[in-house]
């Protein structure tokens, strides 16, 4: 074959991607439809919108200002972060999203065959970031309690993460527990706070005392700003600095900057609306469990509920084509349970009514 | 010291953090200053704003739909640049700005000893993301002609990045050349065109006949768009499937992909601001010239003006006391040069004005 300029040259295969990534799998998230017309449980989302002011704050950004970069430091954000989790600035990384700020760290700590430990099941993109950095996972198995499996203590790794609250399970764990593992750890402890704000305590007072704790936050879940990408990454200010060090410059757009920052100057929005979700869950929770679910108390804005010994996939698929999106795991150990975002009132109603419809149907025996 | 829980505890010091991030100094962005009263002319970015259409685009975004996560496959960008650019939507992917897309290519590619090769000076931020992969950097300095030198054409790497056109000297080569360098090559060519608007041709027509090209587009120059954090990676299906496999899933916000996709409906926007810019650059060209500096000519919207043996850090300091920001790199090679971007009219001839003045208090012979 002659080109452009009448070389000839042999085929290439794409042999200079590096085996770790021919063989990655890679997270795959869950479907978000185009159509409005769903009711959508799937991917944790907030069913209630964001502050008026964070909506105020990005259309007062998209001007003629969006020429210029963001802050790469994100001053602004980080210096009202300080304030609100009473810590320094310097202990603040603002990220495109706290997925980013996991790779991120995974980058900064994991090498070749480093040693990543964690519980499972929990969110799989640990693995896959593991998986990247050519680093070895050991997995720990939760009890069917979701207590912290006691192997996890003194693990030989360099980095434990606690994903707190879990998922899917929704569980989490007393932090004295964490503040437990983290004296115990060799490395750093991770503390996956995505969720956080539905549950009873964070993470965070650790950081007074301990050196090898890092809280992740974000913005996607109590905040309703999925669609914003941004999250906090609040630890010792070295590890920041190594963090910060990393990042692509420009890591956070103006507008995404802008809504982190109005997002926490109304933090009473989010709180109310956290309020909403977990008077939801308890109604869900009751809701499930008598449709003769196994529900596991969630101090998030999801539930995991699970017929043991029932491969959830065929009612999975039920929901979809009436309209209702919930998370279903194919993996043997999750194949037997949904995991259900909170939505408004409306929306619970709706799911549950479908259940006990869909559920008549396959147990004609009711 | 005893902790929340009773527990005692060894002073930890950060050392799960790798010792190839520990020995990084990172890469240093231009300074961003918070004052609207600079010209700014350091870091690159289009003195014209953005499309009406793209603001407005953000705007109708920013809304409760905010909650919801934005589309982790990007379809409706893709489909644009797609078209726009005569390819294959599978062979597209969009980034968080084009750092993100060179990230995530030296995260697929490189390993521990993978050789990247390159031409010197460049981009800085390819060497910092090679070391953070533990490659290695192979550095070909450029001639004084700013060719693309001999002994990168068949150069033992994995990867071999072209800046295109390149910075901080505003050269392009021959896609003719970037073509041979292709064929020759034994693995993948990144050509890095965050500028090429600016220039005279685009190395996308590599596409159609090579499998190992990819090409690297931004939306912050051209599209005057620094803010939005925005670009595209264009290359061959099977490398763009990998990238996406290791992406965040949400790598781009709501924000951001509606600010995309309406800058490539108003191209005609884009290129006016273009013609623009290539004019003034011909007046900051003559002026620079004009005041016994050496400028090479460009093909991007900045110029790279030297006094061979002078050192240009005194002349970039008294500029910035007039708050005027151009670029100095302190680098032995490059400390006799100032990079300076193709500000407005005005703002070029405040620069020409300041420099005249400057230079003629440093020269007092004249």
């Amino acid at each position: 074959m002659l080109g452009v300029s009448g070389y000839c040259r042999v085929a290439m295969k794409t042999t200079y991607i590096r085996a770790a990534v021919r063989e990655l799998s890679g997270y795959v998230p869950g479907e978000q439809p185009q159509s409005r017309h769903v009711i959508k449980l799937n991917t944790n989302e907030n069913p209630y919108p964001p502050s008026p002011q964070v909506i105020a704050a990005i259309a007062e950004v998209a001007s003629a200002e969006l020429r210029l970069y963001p802050d790469p430091l994100a001053v602004e954000v980080r210096r009202r972060a300080a304030a609100r989790y009473n810590v320094d600035a310097a202990q603040v990384l603002v990220g495109n999203g706290s997925d980013e700020l996991l790779a991120l760290i995974m980058r900064a700590c994991v090498g070749v065959g480093t040693r990543v430990a964690y519980a499972i099941p929990t969110y799989s993109l640990y693995e896959t970031l593991v998986a990247l950095q050519e680093g070895e996972s050991v997995q720990v198995p939760y009890g069917p309690d979701w207590a912290l499996p006691a192997a996890l203590f003194g693990a030989d790794a360099a980095v434990i993460v606690v994903c707190h609250p879990n998922s899917p399970s929704g569980t989490a764990v007393p932090v004295t527990t964490i503040e437990a593992l983290a004296r115990e750890a060799t490395g750093l402890v991770v503390v996956d706070e995505a969720y956080v704000d539905f549950a009873d305590e964070s993470a965070l007072p650790l950081l007074r005392e301990l050196d090898n704790v890092v809280v992740l936050r974000s913005f996607s879940k109590s905040f309703s700003l999925a669609g914003v990408r941004a999250g906090l990454a609040i630890g010792p200010a070295e590890l920041i600095a190594a963090l910060c060090r990393i990042k692509d410059s420009y890591n956070v757009s103006r507008m995404s900057l802008a809504a982190a920052a109005a997002a926490l100057d109304d933090y009473d929005w989010m709180e109310g609306n956290v309020r909403r979700v977990r008077a939801t869950r308890v109604r869900l929770f009751d809701g499930l469990t008598g449709l003769g679910f196994q529900v596991t108390p969630s101090q998030a804005n999801f539930v995991f509920a699970r017929r043991p010994g029932e491969d959830m996939g065929p009612l999975h698929e039920q929901l979809r084509t009436q309209g209702i999106l919930v998370r279903h795991f194919p993996a043997p150990q999750l194949r037997d349970g949904l995991r259900i975002t909170v939505g408004t009132e409306e929306e619970t109603a709706a799911l549950l009514e479908a259940l006990a419809r869909l559920m008549g149907q396959a147990q004609p025996c009711c």
